[in-house]
């Protein structure tokens, strides 16, 4: 008998905690098994999420057995510091800076840990059971909209973390120097607008002073303002427009400098893909030459030509994180 | 008696031709020998230039001997389409897209030829001979600014070339979403502010209808305006202001998505880096978070700390993109 190798996987929100493990030869799409949800304790401090966080994995381990275990892998928010793996003023966990969170859990759980950040996890999974596999590319880069704009980075088969930890910031570039302030310190970051938190604001902004000023969350508010875009609302409809300017902006620069084969948006945003991918591609176009001299025809699109540069709307939802959480350690496993 | 190895590379620009030797033993710092200059015969068709090409390719061959040659590398204006080596509507090389240099090459002088675009070949010279060389990085981006900017990306030793040859397109990247039109067919490109071409452009603006509209060269339009704000004339300086935070937004935007341990600004215009860099690094700052967090102290900078990221002047001058040319051949013989 072959003994099964699983991992678990973690993935740690700002309001939400995912603890699950990941059969290697489950179903083609990735199945997550034995997934256990709990809130973040963030106003505990990081030790109290430590200990939920491995709790959670002991359950599971005991459960499952040490036998075909293949390993741990944590996503959190970034900016992680690697290879350390200490959390550096990660915005969605305030008093969690400085903390490293994998001695933590290793000490706490008594196995070794990979951590790596969520944005770029869910990149990972996307490249590995998402489009990647689909259009058979080496290399991909993928925008997250979800409360901010998460990126990750693929290339040649791995995580591109820069040399410490900190690449695939792209949510936090500029497609608008004179634009709102943000909080990461700069103006006019594609975050604030493609984000649901930067639709949200500019929903209200042109809403004017009357605007409904409920402290709903972020995401809810994005989906009403989708409904409102999809029953044929002009001014949610100039939001979505917005949201793919900016997209267009912030892809064409990607495209221009990596020069990659696929690029992906996720995240919940792009449930909204039909409101913002025409006004994206035009504004692509218009932006990267490199995209145009490579931009797919429709018959090229279809048989997805690997010689192309395309980009389409991720294939994995919100699974993504922690499914690429618990890849990390089998891809680990399976080079080493 | 070890035969010393030689490299002969070439460099092709849109007004010259150089061909030149470079043996590998020779200085650190990289000698180009027996170089031969030769204008571009753009007007004659690119038979023509691969004809001139060729002869002094083959003169230098027969001078130094088949024995040590280790191998051939030319540089072009991109974009290229790799691996075929062909080249995509050079801007600077009018009738030359579609060609296919390298095999042109390859039939006249019965060596084989390896092709890269221009700025890639200045990355790896600087990455192997200077700057690269000097903070030890495996890793690095260059802006060339020239004429128009370049831009060349070395990761992990390696220059990323994309997918089909056309990574490293930076230039092209939107400073200003508003901004100047471009020849590539976008607004606002790096390239319109932070080149010679761009800089001839805001000085004339900046004086207005009453401009020198004398047809003198970009480059040497450049030269004047540096020489006036070195001067302290108000107009240059805000000119070069203008440079600098065009400069510190595109750097941003690199630093955030590839946090990369080196950043580096050649070319042309880098002479005058006193003028613009201030400016740059303050916007750096100010666009790129990650930036901050990695950002070296006055000691960390003279140590070139490697766990910080550097912005810098590049260290070789104008022989880097032939330079580059000569160590392709180079170092694939060395890793074959």
């Amino acid at each position: 008998m072959i003994l099964e190798r699983y991992a678990i996987g973690v993935d740690l929100g700002g309001t939400n905690l995912r603890i699950a493990t990941y059969k290697e030869d489950s179903s083609p799409n990735g199945m997550i098994a034995d997934s256990i949800g709990l809130p973040t304790r963030v106003k505990d401090g990081p030790d109290a999420v430590a200990d939920d966080m491995s709790g959670a994995i002991r359950k599971l381990l005991s459960k499952h057995g040490h036998g075909g275990f293949a390993g741990l892998g944590i996503g959190t928010p970034g900016p992680l510091d690697l290879p350390d793996g200490v959390l550096r003023n990660p915005p969605n966990l305030p008093g969690f800076d400085g903390y490293n969170l994998r001695r933590a859990v290793e000490l706490r759980v008594g196995v070794p840990a990979i951590i790596e950040s969520d944005a770029n996890l869910a990149a990972l999974a996307e490249f590995r059971l998402g489009s990647g596999k689909t259009y058979g590319a080496q290399s991909l880069c993928m925008l997250t909209l979800g409360t901010g704009v998460g990126n990750g980075i693929i290339l040649d088969g791995k995580v591109w973390n820069g040399h410490n930890g900190m690449g695939g910031e792209a949510g936090h570039n500029t497609v608008d120097p004179e634009g709102e302030p943000c909080p990461c310190g700069s103006r006019g970051c594609l975050e604030l607008y493609a984000s649901a938190t930067g639709l949200k604001r500019m929903a209200k902004d042109s809403r004017g002073s009357h605007a409904n000023d409920s402290d709903e969350s972020a995401i809810l508010t994005a989906r009403h303002i989708a409904e409102s875009a999809t029953a044929g609302d002009h001014a949610a409809l100039a939001v979505f427009a917005r949201v793919g300017t900016a997209l267009g902006i912030g892809v064409g620069a990607l495209v221009n400098t990596l020069n990659l084969p696929l690029y992906v948006i996720g995240g919940g945003m792009s449930a909204s893909w039909d409101l913002f991918a025409l006004q994206m591609m035009e504004e692509l176009r218009m932006r990267s030459y490199v995209y145009r001299m490579n931009a797919p025809t429709e018959e090229e699109s279809r048989v997805r030509s690997p010689r192309k540069t395309h980009v389409v709307r991720a294939e994995l939802g919100s699974d993504a994180g922690i499914l690429g959480a618990c890849l990390l350690p089998l891809m680990q496993g399976r080079s080493g």
